[in-house]
């Protein structure tokens, strides 16, 4: 159980961290600037800027241990990269090609993808010219149980159809978006978890409809192409186009969310450092009642409890992506569950407290907090409900103590 | 101690019911709509259609105690009449007229105001014709030390000559919001709670400069008018435009707190039924592995938080009310604090679950709750933040027991 | 809903302080060289003056609304008195004649008992000359579901047979507990809330073995008589000694867990308070790093969250006394398992925050704080826990919105 | 930063866990029968049996770093091991001659004392023979801030005089306990720091007067020698037994605290891990209502939170260890801090869970619950509050972001 960090990951790490310095946080203005002026549904201009650099200096799909595509590091030596980028979680991971959706997109298509889909979608993904959406998650039905999933994906003759309803598909509104993974139900009848498939679905098709964005706490996330509402009424795509094989869509989709939910959680770690180092930064600063904020004794207990809280994560983070590197993310199922629990009520509950000692200007769009807060409170119940992964995680522990 | 509603009130809770289920709930779609299509900043159509209703139904500025002016009920009348207009906080009180800031500025001017400035602008704001801010609060320093304060309001001859920046001037984006009652210092040298004065600025005089919306947690909350940072900038109005008098900010600010906060608290309470309301439905109507929501076990422990909570935030409130008639605002001061604190804590908690039980569908639009649960989270902040309020709570407790 | 106190309260109140100030408090240190010296499993000598003395100032038996033997007090009467007793737990409500479980077996005599058995031991036990237990709860089993008791009462001609385990059974250590409550089944066949029976064991039964005391967090409770693990080996009394008929224990065990529950919550109250006001009187004489305590910030948040608190739990308490004031127990019965979920809880929160003001101090014997403690948290788990209420809460939430 | 158990530490463990497993765990229930015999202040003989069984497995001493005296383990070898004893508190820690105080100050011995004091004191402590306390609080002062310590230790001649009140000096009930280990104010004038000294008492000193017991939550802690509140009345001993040199109180006061608190911190993790072990062993044998307890939802929401802190604390522990073995004790300082804040009360967290899922039986004597949940809460105030560990650490992050 050994975390330290290698030479390859210092370096890196100490690369990325001037590249933030110098590049990154000084492009937080114009970006929130972009958003309050309401752009379009894609990144501002400074994004194409800070891509450039970032693949420059080899700050480039850090996220894909898969050599032949990606930087090839192993869970463990992206860990510490990742949770920096959580620092400026609006710029930096799209900035080295290493943001959600595309990540776990690109994970499926370098593992499960045939040679022509890799050429067709995969390279242009890796290049960071196209991007793509992960369209699971269904209206109508509590999706945290995957067997509820609705969309229909039916086979006529070389082709399928596809009709459904879809949303909180992340990135979707953005007119770079140029693919959606769909997952549906292809055999009703096939064992419980037999009867799902994963589709790709060009953008263009007809009978896909991208009806509106899904707002999260108010906020549209619009330049990293919002979070869409698809409906899906008679598409039909070639057959080649299923993604790893018919029925094996609860499989792929249990394989991609692994990997997605610790990299949540490691940029996570990086949300809470940046919103506890603007709250120490904000109490030094100002003064009520005679004394800095920071001198007010409930301040320094939560500047406490989010230290030792902020440790205690970022050590079971490491420790899972240890695991995942050592014994496989199978092997690691329990870790990863349990991080999937820990860390974002971490986050929340730091951010909150940052928030509470900024003041009004902790919930405005001045500060990164608002913002940060509803990434890590909307995890509580993305890929899987807190009490999803409580109930799994107690089984499994009740079961080492029944028989 | 009676908290029993009396014949007026059940009168009028009935009428408002009514009124909530027949015009306001069916409203909320309509509502939704016009904030999503980004209109301007002001309330979409449908609000003046139910002004009206309420009108003729006699449910108007029922917060106002003044006979003068108002319906002239006690703050034990209006406290259920206000948690039911929560339940539909984004319509049911500005179509009551009986939404912030309006319903605090009506008060000060009721109270303070001399005819002419009564004349001027509390008629107006009575009929729903215009609407008000109240800037107080700025970005530059910890305004929960109202001392802090640093706009400057200096006498020339006939004129106070204003300078100075505010922000989370709610409602000051509003085409329709004519007058502003801003605070600053008219006298630094004076003694701590004399140096402020309040007074009347109408938006179109030279210098006030209205220069952006200020968000909260994504929200704009465009439709009652925004929340708006503005500079004055050597903005002069005639001495005459003073609130009660020079010297009086501070203690008039405190008066206009009390039934502020314990408004806000009212409706807290209805927000909070509303959410568990919410929670039951859905938890009932939806299935995941194997059964309904509302079996799961953890489901039922929030269900039952919930309403013990709720209920006992509820019996603080009413008691406040009743101490407010019976000995006074000043008299119920601590009382005040304490629902301050409890309340909006309680609201978030219950919305908080009632989002968890939603999934991504509670943080969405399609629902109240992100924006009642940011409502809550912004109460703790808002008109002095909790930690503040305990402070000087505390220091009471401690007093009986001290020498 | 009229919480106000009445004449005869507020002299009964009145009555009351006077006793506790002058003759219980000052008890207290000689209650505690009781305990601390171990002596045996009953009363310390001074709380026959204490009783004395209560009686003689008409402070005895108020728990009992039935006037034909007790004071006659409604709930909403004995609320503020039992409040005021809680201060003092150990002293104050046995000096009343209004200690658990002598006052839940009273009611139970009262209400169901047969003039003989009336007689025979009611009268005794309202002139405080003997005491009772109430054997309900089994180690061997979940006793929380009322079902799973085990112990059989089967009947043989005239007299029935016992045999079971029972624990927990408070107060049976103590010689002067003369009678025994015992639930069992005598009809495991019939329908499910008809298989229990009551009967009355008198202690010097043979069969009756009074085995061992079982402790709470390290404490004997000795000095009210400790909790008895108690085993009954064929133990034989006339048919007679039934209460209220066969089968009725069920229905007769949920008649006196209604007030039994209140009284509970009326006393948590008054721990509360006193808790606070030593943490208050501690935290002020107190001095670390160059200031005292009190001017600890986080000391403040504790103090004002614990008034607030407090308040919030003491007026659900008083409207469910008032309920059941006006639409009898049974009516009440969703606010008594409120305050049932509500009030322990808070009485440990505020508890536990006084106990870390006190320091080493406040865990040990020279505070009341731990034994407070222990009984608050105790209370979550006694007369069922805290789950099961929020479950049976919860199930009636939900119906009000399901068809 | 690697955690990983080497050769020795993983052949430790499996002994430690075999000894556990054959001796310690069995002898629990004789252990408990002693205690509830009210035996006298000492260890019952069972342990004199486990002692030499420990012994003779090399499971001896384990905790003392120092080759010349003891093991020689290095902080993240005994780490485990520690944990492990954590699982029988009661019995494990001193059956291996690794029970606090007496490491503590078997640690001071070896560290600071002269050849003369580790003869007379070290030796016998490390052969199991004596036993030692440590005389640190005072009931007068908050002793969280050392320099409120107000005994006094005046120089005469080549005596000491020893004048002042301890208490929860642990151990010092049992007559076995040889010596204390004094901490007062040799020199009141002095720098802060250095006007403490401490100084070697023999019990059998003239004027050392072993008062009484000081109990916690109801615990008399008998066969561990108890918590004694101690008077020295002008107790004289020669001046060379003052431990380190005059004026060096505090500053061996603070080299004793780091490894008392890890170790500590060590023990709760197996405390925690016993607590969860039987929570899921009794969830699972328990019906209520018709299925098992580990059914229930809430049940499983405890156990996998339970498994959450406890993985992320262990972690924290295990850096801490390696941390001080690697930059050493002073370097860790900020760490140990960090798990002496979170480590209690993740255990409280987790027993509290455990003891509600027993009911009445998880307050009593039968399990060791409630026993675990008292030693967890003390830790919350012992050596140092919550309160100040928070301050200072608050203070240490601050400094990174100012000037």
């Amino acid at each position: 159980m050994d975390f330290a960090f290698d030479e390859r990951t210092e370096q890196l790490r100490a690369e990325l961290t001037d590249f933030l310095t110098r590049h990154v946080l000084p492009a937080e203005p114009a970006y929130a600037a972009h958003v309050a002026e309401g752009g379009g549904w894609d990144s501002p201009p400074v994004l194409a800027q800070l891509k450039s650099e970032a693949r420059r200096r080899g700050l480039w799909n850090l996220f894909l241990p898969d050599r032949r595509f990606g930087a090839g590091l192993t869970n463990l030596q992206y860990a510490p990269l990742a949770e920096l980028t959580g620092r400026s979680p609006a710029l930096a991971p799209e900035a080295l090609n290493c943001s959600a959706p595309d990540t776990g997109n690109m994970e499926l298509l370098a593992g499960f993808g045939t040679p022509e889909q890799q050429q067709q979608w995969l390279h242009p993904l890796l290049a960071g010219d196209i991007r793509s959406a992960f369209c699971m998650t269904e209206p109508e039905v509590a999706s945290s149980d995957a067997t509820n999933i609705a969309t229909r994906i039916e086979r006529d003759g070389e082709h399928y159809v596809i009709n459904g309803r879809k949303w909180f598909s992340s990135g979707a509104m953005s007119p770079r978006c140029a693919v959606f993974i769909v997952m549906g139900k292809t055999d009703p009848d096939a064992d419980r978890y037999r009867q799902q498939s994963m589709v790709l679905v060009p953008r263009d098709t007809p009978g896909v409809h991208v009806r509106r964005a899904v707002t999260v706490f108010g906020f549209t996330d619009r330049a990293h192409g919002g979070h869409a509402e698809i409906v899906f009424r008679d598409v039909r795509v070639p057959v080649v186009n299923v993604l790893g094989g018919e029925g094996e869509g609860f499989a792929i989709a249990q394989a991609r969310l692994g990997p997605g939910r610790i990299h949540h959680c490691m940029r996570l770690i990086g949300m809470a450092e940046r919103a506890l180092e603007l709250m120490c930064r904000r109490v030094s600063a100002r003064v009520a009642f005679g004394k800095s904020l920071a001198a007010q004794g409930v301040i320094g207990e939560w500047i406490a409890e989010a230290r030792v809280r902020i440790e205690q994560a970022r050590l079971l983070v490491l420790k899972t992506a240890w695991l995942m590197d050592t014994v496989g993310n199978r092997g690691a199922h329990t870790e990863i569950q349990a991080i999937k629990i820990g860390t974002p009520a971490m986050a929340e509950w730091v951010i909150d407290k940052a928030i509470q000692a900024h003041g009004g200007a902790g919930v405005s769009q001045d500060f990164p907090l608002a913002m940060l807060w509803t990434q890590a409170r909307t995890l509580r119940l993305a890929d899987g409900p807190d009490e999803v992964h409580r109930m799994s995680l107690a089984r499994k522990e009740l079961k080492r103590y029944q028989g």
